[in-house]
């Protein structure tokens, strides 16, 4: 039994690392092309760094989500794709990132309507 | 339409929001105790400070996920719940929180193996 309330608990981590701005936008891609290199995925990405991401894709891997293949031609090329499990923990993030879509109106009106209290 | 991989537009700030750490935590807290007050979402949530809760139920408050009603008695308290919108939003982050509690074994062998492998 894993507690992600709890701060010193693993499940935690991985919880960060499955919601983080990246992670969460990682998983999105993966889902969607199947199979991505670094460079696409980047292109992809509006705002993250080299670095964030390289980091967040060896989080990712590291907890299972995501595989990283390694090609051995000239130059090497390197895949990224989603595990299995990373296909179901992609279908819950899928899910809220929908939700902001189709829903974008209403969360708009709420931060008008926010913003005219706060005057 | 929006699009939460473009880093300018408004979408992925409220993407941000609802994957943080933190919100992900207050909305499936608020979304099994119904209402709360800001002193047990505080002790609830391990490792939140007092000013992290404080911003982050600010930012949710003005998507439009969290409802924040003050009540005038004396001393003064504050509840917050969550709006419709919330609890649907809250529903697809709870789908993650239970896959990551139902297949932790999953996690967990993934990172032994990733930590042998770079042995």
């Amino acid at each position: 039994m894993v507690d992600v309330f709890d701060a010193k608990c693993p499940s935690r981590a991985v919880m960060e690392h499955l919601s983080s701005r990246w992670g969460v936008l990682i998983q999105i891609m993966l889902l969607r092309e199947g199979t991505m290199r670094f460079s696409e995925l980047r292109r992809a990405i509006g705002g993250v760094s080299e670095k964030m991401l390289a980091q967040t894709l060896q989080a990712l891997e590291r907890d299972g989500i995501v595989r990283r293949v390694v090609h051995p031609v000239i130059p090497p090329h390197v895949d990224y794709s989603l595990t299995d499990l990373g296909q179901d923990a992609a279908k819950a993030v899928n899910a809220l990132f929908e939700l902001i879509d189709d829903r974008w109106a209403e969360f708009e009106k709420a931060q008008i309507e926010y913003d005219e209290r706060k005057k």
